[in-house]
């Protein structure tokens, strides 16, 4: 089909510039993007290989289910050896780009199969293009939001004192059913009260009690695409200067999309909410970069912090989640996905993002 | 910890036979197997530094949540060059032994740091540990599989003619939260008539009719162990050539679990069930191994099947799972776990594994 024959070009002129003629692609969401095929490999080997001049050779095991792979196979069983098998086809001549996700297991014997032909790690050519939504990426982006903003605003109703953290996960994960995502895109993050001071606390048996935060950190994943949104709540009470926090880091979240456009920095976006934190003393409370890419995964390659001086492009999906957190006493965050349009951003999420009181 | 010292012992004398003094440990549940801190790194660093004399040191994201660490540690942020941390760590004039799980992003940039230091697949060296589980272990793998008898009852009483398969899943999937495991250990498989051809057919909006062979492969996870059974229902009539299929499976099954105890080939146990498949001419239609290993993952390094030499010691835990695919008409399988025992094994499921009648 076109549209994958425009990704693997994108991905073939991405590897020239870095002077490939070949790369291995493991991640199976890569490869389904670059070819239709869907295979959940487990822990068996499943592998694309890209060569410059066209003659692309999927790696299959005949446990998978594919009826018409669109490219050349090579069709493997759970006793051949399948890195020897790869090791025949590739130029041992020549340099041979690597996607990121691919595991010392392969990798490792592939290398002692082929001395001396360097293996580089060049997933930036196909996490680069993937970085970049074409539109009917961007549609399925919208729609899993849109989806988003609804569980979030039914967790906020259903929330209610005297629940528990594991009570408020499990009905998120079964709105996400309901409304017709295949899944959650990560485990949901339902935090009461001092559990929110850690930005990653799983749900326990703790009980919402008056006064708390909520912090909520919910996404789905809807015809293979995902969402990711947090909102910070506080029940039937909140504390002044929780409350005043809270009002920082949605400051620090409306500073950083308002600056989002093509050509802007990504570590800008990162300093621009980060200093209005530090700016009020918080700045060592902000523990985490301010974002990270996102589409067929929750975490894509490309992250909004300090460190990644890239520019924002357009069709980049990325978060936004600037947070406060106090160890044993409170925790706040506030995340929206944004898109990047030719001349700013698409903000995904329509929930409000002002505190309000609930349970 | 005692457990925790008692395992690391164990990979230590192991790196030891293979000439390593170092290792990088990369995948969680092993970390938490040797260390007993329990980290969902997602896409960051996270890794154990096993050495010869002692001293481990454990990488770690200031993001974890891990307050008391067992050992050494290096903190490191998301804009940190947690590679070079290593690389800075490790005995550069000698091998390093890496888990199969560490991946490309890691790897390739490491052995980039550290230029001939020899990077060595050692993964072996915890995944045999981990292969033969300790009393606790072995105790949880029961009680995990327990439950599993418990889903598979239910589920068979639940199906009903017109029922689809994603209902079938959605059910399976309540109970293994009802009956207080964490989650399911793999997308449950309910697979009615023609779809049970493919054996890692996904459920979707097929509806179960009269005559149709039902697949159900299921498991849970219960404080981290997993289980994994199936077995194979027909909805209120059974076609005789079906029903014979099942139980030429069903034999296959028996046959080899009367054959595990210490010191068998686990390709003999795969040739067992194997044999009497084709000795009835069916070879060709038994498409996989006959089992994999099973733990804190639903597969763990370790199979049974015809390339695997090796021999089933004391603790091992596998599973027994041999099939025939008719294409576009039937599939058949029956699996269960069993244990490795002084003398023999115990089979950690107990529902029947004859065919009946449901729906």
């Amino acid at each position: 089909m076109e549209r994958y024959q425009a990704r693997v070009q994108n991905v073939l002129e991405a590897m020239e510039c870095q002077g490939l003629e070949q790369m291995i692609v493991s991640d199976p969401s890569s490869i389904w993007y670059l070819t239709g095929v869907d295979v959940e490999p487990f822990e068996r080997l499943f592998a694309l290989y890209l060569r410059k001049n066209g003659g692309n050779i999927l790696f299959l095991n005949k446990l998978f289910h594919v009826p018409q792979p669109p490219c050349e196979t090579v069709w493997m069983t759970d006793t051949d050896d399948g890195v020897g098998m790869i090791a025949e086809k590739v130029d041992k001549t020549k340099p041979l780009g690597i996607d990121k996700e691919w595991p010392a297991r392969f990798l490792l014997p592939l290398m002692q199969a082929c001395p001396g032909m360097e293996c580089r790690l060049a997933s930036d050519c196909v996490d680069d293009a993937r970085a970049c939504k074409d539109e009917t990426e961007q549609q399925l982006m919208r729609e899993s939001s849109r989806i988003n903003d609804q569980v979030m605003r039914r967790a906020a109703a259903f929330l209610k004192e005297g629940m528990t953290e594991r009570e408020g996960e499990a009905y998120i994960r079964a709105q996400f059913k309901e409304l017709g995502c295949e899944d959650v895109s990560f485990a949901p993050i339902v935090s009461f009260g001092a559990n929110a001071a850690d930005p990653h606390h799983m749900p326990d048996d703790t009980r919402l009690k008056a006064g708390d935060c909520i912090v909520l950190d919910i996404g789905g994943r809807r015809q293979r695409y995902c969402s990711d949104m947090t909102r910070t709540y506080f029940c039937k009470t909140a504390d002044p200067k929780h409350a005043a926090l809270h009002d920082l880091v949605r400051r620090a979240n409306e500073a950083a999309e308002a600056l989002v456009k093509p050509g802007v920095r990504l570590c800008d976006l990162d300093a621009a909410a980060r200093d209005l934190i530090a700016a009020e003393g918080y700045g060592e409370y902000f523990t985490h970069r301010l974002g990270h890419f996102i589409g067929q995964t929750d975490h894509e390659k490309g992250d909004v912090s300090s460190a990644n001086t890239a520019v924002a492009k357009e069709g980049m999906v990325f978060s936004i989640e600037p947070g406060i957190y106090l160890p044993g006493e409170f925790g706040a965050r506030v995340e929206d996905l944004v898109l990047v349009t030719a001349d700013g951003c698409e903000v995904l999420n329509q929930v409000e993002k002002h505190w309000s009181l609930i349970g």
